[in-house]
This record gives C-alpha cells, sequence and structure tokens, in this order.
C-alpha cells in the first residue's frame, strides 16, 4: 500500500493557514503531518484542532520548521517574502516540494529563491486557481488575434478591506495582454480614470477597481470594438479555492525535477 | 378631426438634431413644421431632407427661429446655453413648449432661464431616458432603505471618444444616492481608484469609468453587503433613446401651464 | 441590566439549522437557549457545539419542543410543513415568536397557520434576504411604471443540485412583476423556451434557469424595451445570509402585537 | 495604381442586403459594382441609391447576376439555400470569390456547394463576427481543458421577433464545447429546462434563451465549478458587424486558390 503524500502548513495561525489546512484535512489523497507558527506564536505546542476551535486531530504546532518538514513530502507556504526564503533553505535540506503563494516577493527575493530552486522542487504562483490561471492563457492568445481596434479592460472587483488598486491578478492579466499585443505594460497602463481624461489613447490597456461588500475576486477582460466586445471573466465564489489549488501544486509536484514552476505547469496549460 | 401638434428642431445639422428630425418625421403623433440653424449655416434655405443626404420632404432650414416657432406647438433644443437662453425667450413669446436637452448650463443661465418659465412651458432633462431617470429614482429609494453596510459604488461604460469620466449619467445616479443616505456626494465621492488606496471607507460613493469600442452608454449602481449584493443596471442600446424621450416631452407638455419641468414629471415617477 | 433575547433553533442537525446556530452564537444581540430535533434523532441530548463538531458549549439537544420555547423570545424555524404547523401551536402556548423560513406549504397548511397567528407573532418568507425583498418591491414597481412595450424576463441561476426550476424566489419576483402590471402570473407565465417558439408575445413574463457549479442563488429582473434595458439583480454570495435575516426577523418581532408578518413588515419596506 | 476590387451584393433589397451595400459604400478598399435582385421585383433597373431612399450613386439594380459578377471580384451573399446554390454556379464561371452568409441549408445543398467549390473560391461562415468565430475557438479550447467537473451553460439573448431558440449561434458554441469534451452535443444537450427538472446531469451542456426588446445579440459560454467560474461572453452591438465580416472575407479571398473556406480561415485563428 502506498504511503499518502504528508503536507505541511506555515503560517498556521492565519486565515490562509487555517484555510490550508481545513483543505488538506479535507482531502483523501494526502495526509497533514505538520503546521508551524513562528517560534513564541502562543499556538505553539497546542494541538492545531483545538487551536482553531475544534477537537483535537493529534498534530501540534510546531516552532522547527526542519523537523516538520523532515516528516513531509510538500510544505505549502502563504506566508511573507523573508519567512518563504528561509523555509526555501529548509525544504530543499529536507527535500520536500515547496509550493508558494507568497505575495509581494521583489526581484532579489525571486533571485535568492532561484538558488533553491537548484535543489529543491519550487512552485509558485500570484494566482493558485486553475480558472485564473486559464483565464490568463486565454487573454494572451485573444489580445494577439485581435489588433488595437480592440480597445482592452480590465475590470476587478473585490471587498472593502482591499488596501491596493488594481488586484495583482488584474495586473497579471494585463501583462498578459500586454505580452500579445507585443507591448510593455508600463507603456500602455492607464488606471485610476477620473476628471478631464481626453478620448481613449489606443492601444492603452486600462484597469478600474471596484470596492464592495464581501466580493471574494472578480476579473473581466474586456475587449470593445466597433459593434462587438469579447469578455473574459473570472468569479471567485469561495476563498478554498486557491487552498484547493495549492494542494493540487503540492501533489502535482510529487517526484518532479528540482526546478521553479508556476501553475501554468501544474494545470498543463 | 385634431392636428398633430407641430414641432421644431433646433441645430437641425448636428448629430443630435438630425437623430431629433427623424425621430419627429417616424413619429405618428406629430409632425415637423420646422428645422433651425444658425445665420450663416450653409444648410439654410434648403429642404431638410435633401441636406441630410435624402430626398426632399418639404421642410427647409431656417434662421428666423421665432418665425418657425410662431407655427410650432413644440420645440425640441439640443444646443448650447446661449442659444438656448435665446430660444427660450423666442418660445415663451411664440407660446410653445421648450423641451430642452442642453448640456453644460451655469446656474447663472439656469436663473435665467426659471424667467421664461413664468411664462412658458419649459421641459429640461440632463437625460431623456425613460430608463436612466427611472433608475435614478430606484437609487434614491435604496440608498435610503440601506444603511452603510451596504457599500454604494457607480460603474459605468462609454465608448473610446468619451472625454471625461465619470459620465454626467453616473454623477447624477451618485447624487441620488447621496441624497437618499441624506448626505452630500462631495464629502463622500471616491473616483480614480488607483495604487494604495486602503481599505473602502465606509460611507463612501465609488465611481469607475470604462471606456471602449462603441458602449453607447451603461451604467450599474451596485450595493455591495455582506452575503449579497444588489445592482441597479441601465443599457443603452440606441442612441435614438434620448431623441425619442425629448419628443415624448414636447407631447406631454402640450396644455400644461407655464413652470419649468423635468422627466421625473414627464414620466410620471 | 436587559437581558438578550433567547433564541430556540429547530430542525438542529440539518444544514440550515447549523447554519442559524452559528448565527445565533456570533451575534451579541441575542443568545441560543435551546436546539431541538425530532425525537429518536442521535443528536438528541448531546451538547449542540460537539455534535457540529465543536466544543461544547452548554447547550444540548432537546426532542422536547415546547419545554425549550418555555425559555425562549423566539423560535427560528427552516423545517418542513407539517413539523411547522405543530411548532406555531406550540410557539403561541409559549408567547414566544415564531419565524418561520419552511417552504413547500399548502394553501390548506397556510389556513392552519393563520390560526395560530391569532394568539402568536409569526413571520413568515420565502426569502429572508433584506435584498431580495427589496428586490421583489422595485420590480413590481418598475412594472407598474414602464408599459408592456418593456419586455420582463426574470433569470436566475443556482447550484448543479437544485432540483426545480424556475427557483422560489424567481417566481416570486414574477409574481411582482405580474402584479405591479395588473396581470395574472398565471396568464402570461413564459417558461421552458426551447425550439420553433415564435416570436416573444407582448406581455409575456419570460424565465430562464441556469444551474451550474455551487452558486448559491442570482436573480436578474430584465425590462427590454427599444433602445434600453434596465436590469434590477441580487446575487447571494453567502448562504448565513438567510440565517442573518431570520435572526433580524426573530429580534424585530419582540414585543409586536399577535399576527402573520414578513419580510417587508421586518425591513420597513 | 491598383483596382479596388469590385463588389457585387445580392438580394439587394432586404434589410442584410441593404446593410452590405452600405457597408460597401463606406469601405475605402473596395468598390460597389453591382447589385442584385430577382427577376420582376420593382427594383430592378433603378439607381440602388435612390431605391434605398437616398441620392443617385450611379449603380443599377439587375435582375442579369452573371453579367454582374463578371464586372465584380466578389459576390456577398445573404440570400435563400436555392438562389445562393445558383449563384455559386455563377460566381464560378465569373471567376468571383462568393461569400454566403446564407442559413438554413441542409446537408443536400452544402453538398452540391461543394461542387462549385472545385472551380471557385467559396467562404461561408453561420457567424461571420470576428468575435463569434474568436470565441468558438476558446470555447473548444476551455472545455477541453477543464473537465466536467465544471458544468457548461450556453447562455443566450436575443430582440422579441426571434422565433427560435437556442439561436444558431448558441448552437455552434454548444458544438464547440462538445467538441472539446470528445461527446456528441445530441447526447448532452439540456435545453427548456422548466419544473421538476432533478438535480443537473454532470456532463450536460445547458443552453438558455432570453428574448426581450431590441438585443442585437449576446452569447455567454459558462464553464461553473466548485469555488470558481469562468465566463465567455461576446456581445454584438451594431448589426453592421456582420455585413463588415462578410466584407473581410471578400477582400481575404482575393488570389486565394479555389476551395471552401470559413471565417476561421479569414481571421487566422
Amino acid at each position: 500500500m502506498t504511503e499518502l503524500p504528508g503536507i505541511v502548513i506555515t503560517g498556521a495561525s492565519g486565515r490562509m493557514g487555517q484555510m490550508l489546512i481545513k483543505t488538506v484535512m479535507a482531502s483523501e489523497k494526502c495526509k497533514l503531518v505538520g503546521v508551524v507558527e513562528r517560534e513564541g506564536h502562543d499556538w505553539v505546542g497546542r494541538d492545531i484542532g483545538e487551536a482553531m476551535g475544534g477537537t483535537a486531530i493529534g498534530v501540534h504546532v510546531s516552532d522547527d520548521a526542519l523537523e516538520a518538514f523532515a516528516k513531509a513530502q510538500a510544505v505549502i507556504d502563504f506566508t511573507a517574502p523573508k519567512a518563504t526564503l528561509a523555509f526555501a533553505a529548509l525544504a530543499a535540506q529536507a527535500r520536500c516540494v515547496h509550493v508558494i503563494g507568497t505575495t509581494g516577493m521583489t526581484d532579489d527575493d525571486l533571485h535568492e529563491l532561484s538558488h533553491a530552486a537548484h535543489h529543491a522542487t519550487i512552485i509558485r504562483a500570484g494566482n493558485m486557481s486553475l480558472g485564473v490561471n486559464l483565464l490568463t492563457k486565454l487573454t494572451k492568445m485573444v489580445a494577439a488575434a485581435l489588433d488595437d481596434d480592440y480597445d482592452i479592460e480590465v475590470i476587478e472587483a473585490h471587498h472593502n478591506r482591499k488596501v491596493d488598486a488594481p488586484s495583482g491578478t488584474a495586473l497579471m492579466l494585463g501583462e498578459a495582454a500586454a505580452e500579445g499585443r507585443g507591448v510593455s505594460l508600463n507603456d500602455v497602463r492607464d488606471s485610476g480614470r477620473d476628471g478631464i481624461t481626453g478620448a481613449r489613447k489606443k492601444g492603452d490597456i486600462g484597469f478600474t477597481a471596484i470596492r464592495g461588500g464581501d466580493i471574494i475576486g472578480e476579473h473581466d477582460v474586456l475587449f470593445a470594438g466597433e459593434g462587438e466586445r469579447i469578455i473574459l471573466r473570472h468569479v471567485a465564489s469561495d476563498r478554498s479555492l486557491f487552498a484547493k489549488g495549492a494542494l493540487k501544486a503540492a501533489l502535482w509536484g510529487q517526484g518532479k525535477r528540482p526546478g521553479e514552476y508556476d501553475m501554468m505547469d501544474v494545470l498543463g496549460l
């Protein structure tokens, strides 16, 4: 009988950490073998099931990442850039797949990460959803097929607690559109339209950000021509979507050669 | 047999003027009795049917507005503020209903216009569409019924030649929402969201402007709460919509007492 | 110090029952004082917190509804028609507000229920969401304001497990539209459009049902005229919405005279 | 200086015929050299500009198709199956490109047409819009990329005069989705959902048809999974879209070898 792959979750007490823990616990394709929090956090040493307000499940929160990783086949990590870089070295040492959903990594961070990838299997993505990655690919294709008689706008909507605009995913879609057209997004980006703007500049890629309520995340890529419009639209309706994508990546990574991968690889797009 | 009301159109050569002329010609409830252009325009004296590229219809373009108004029961006027003020005096003199779709009138202009309304029936609106006026009324009601746990966003989309954002109609909807809530739009308006904005401020009314292709005009008023959203949406699919609204106003005005009216009156809202 | 109103939930083990229990537990405006299941259910006697997979909260599942109701100020009940009729008599006896979200009640059931309402405060609604009730009211208004040059369509989307079409809420909206127009829905209902249908019959109210994925519930009422469309749209994004509406009704009902109320009353619409 | 390609339009008096004539007249890439109507039609012999209610343009309506085709490089033909078959033979003889937008052709008709294509360049499509053809291609791709955990629904909206449901374009999109999944549409088609339907059958492709007002044509292909949805959407906002597509095909066909082509070829998709 084959053992199910063992998974460790970092940042156990955070909202995303808890979502990841629940997703792994609910899966029949893997098992939860460890959860990690930073030294000094008051969850360290407690049973994670109880810490999350439920019943004990026999897995305790640890502040010793290496020890936890050593018992696992994969670690899923949605924390912060510095923590992620440290985890990357430990995951390489423990020979376990490192799935990274951490955002805000600088070019320097990514450069450092690429070193770890010589010895480890790293899968990193700004958005772990199948649908968004598929939409990104379609956006590039459509932008390449249509000329600039079709105006491109990326429209996104998120909950009222989001602090930046446009969303990272909107920018990812805009990058894909620019790439499809063979231009640089920096040269054609038009966001924050307000006041006397003049007529729309041909070739621009516009961004608008809607904020309200508890909207999880909705993205439209609009191609508006004379007489017709094409809209590629993604609606996220459950936050667990991203946790499920990360878990899919962790399982896909089993047995893969060291290197850096993204969700396009995982999804075979 | 009752005579059909006779209508005069001002600004005959403009895009809106021609649309109005066609709308009146196509109606069975009135007849076109005159069209007016400014002195010196090369259409003056020509048959309007031929000037517009078709066959003659027996109505000639005149630069004598008073003479034209004297034969009519109503004048429909989408020109410019100064011309509209002059026409208002002449329409009062000729005792014909004055329907005004002219935009950009200042407070001084409106003050002057109110004098003409002592002696004349004036119907003026920023948007002559039945649907937009209805939406404005609904927006005010919903904003009054819901508290500020529901975030309000006004989202509009227009063609790529539009030079300002948000649209006048979007601002009209935003004003209605602010009024429903008992606040001033100036205090809560949030437009041009871009960059690190921080979390959405409770009570704000947000505006976003989408531009592309030949979109005639689409407006959404979003009320986004926890667990649900209400959206009030208007889609204009034909530019003649505004001409039809103006004609409806001209017919409604027949026999009404002197005074200033708007589309809410015409539509009985 | 005023005591918080005590709430009892019936049908404790069902999906809606559990959602109601969590909503009451999370509220600061009331407290959970009892939960009821049918005799013989294996949750009876257990602590409800533990039965739901969490930690004990000191409230035990009871099969004696009257005893539970006697300690409460309100009972919230999303069960089945026969159970609800029995609960109505007990709630009247215990003098506690009876909030009913049960669906599928026949005219006979409703007649019987109206007897209980002589002695008890009953609040009953097919959909407890603020937004849907507001939309229903708007639909009636707009249908009354527009004539039948505007075609009315009710479009709804739900998850792939839903077994009937159109949804009850879609029919409620269609009823409101018909009422606004002064017609009977039965005379103008057009659902299941497929094949050679002929041109749309003027005055009809059309229904379409989209099914897929985990869509919680989305409803559009479309008024489509020549040149413009108005759409009134509701999107439910969290199933707890209905539980929150029911709790709001339970609190609103405190101190109200016996009689039958609906969510329009609760929401002051 | 190169001569512009000369175009002939058949069915000159019909709504689509007139739209095609205007589109060719407005283009700088070709010129109108002939228009054809059936023998006995009262437009035959008249100047087409005048017949359409405008000024003369020097092109007269002819009932001699061969003579008209002989002076042209392409004929654009949105008529009826029998007429189209006759025109195909004449276009082959005159060695001009035959663009066919005629619908309702049977398998026998298509078989006969394929004979003409041995000697002539024929471009035929059910929908000449760039956007719809692109959407068809994307639909097939996405259906192939996603498994049947994603429910597929094709949702279309058209004006109130349309007599059939779902639209031909909706069926074309459904065919593409079925092809992407490797199934036959006949086996999985679910249209006209109404009443007690039971839960949605996994793998089905659903169709819904919205009818109202003057909607030109809107098509959504929805892929609804757990936690996310992808929507591919096309909106037609101007009927001239299809005329422009046909003209693009006529120009693309210049110099192409005999054979049968479709809009995918024209658009390089």
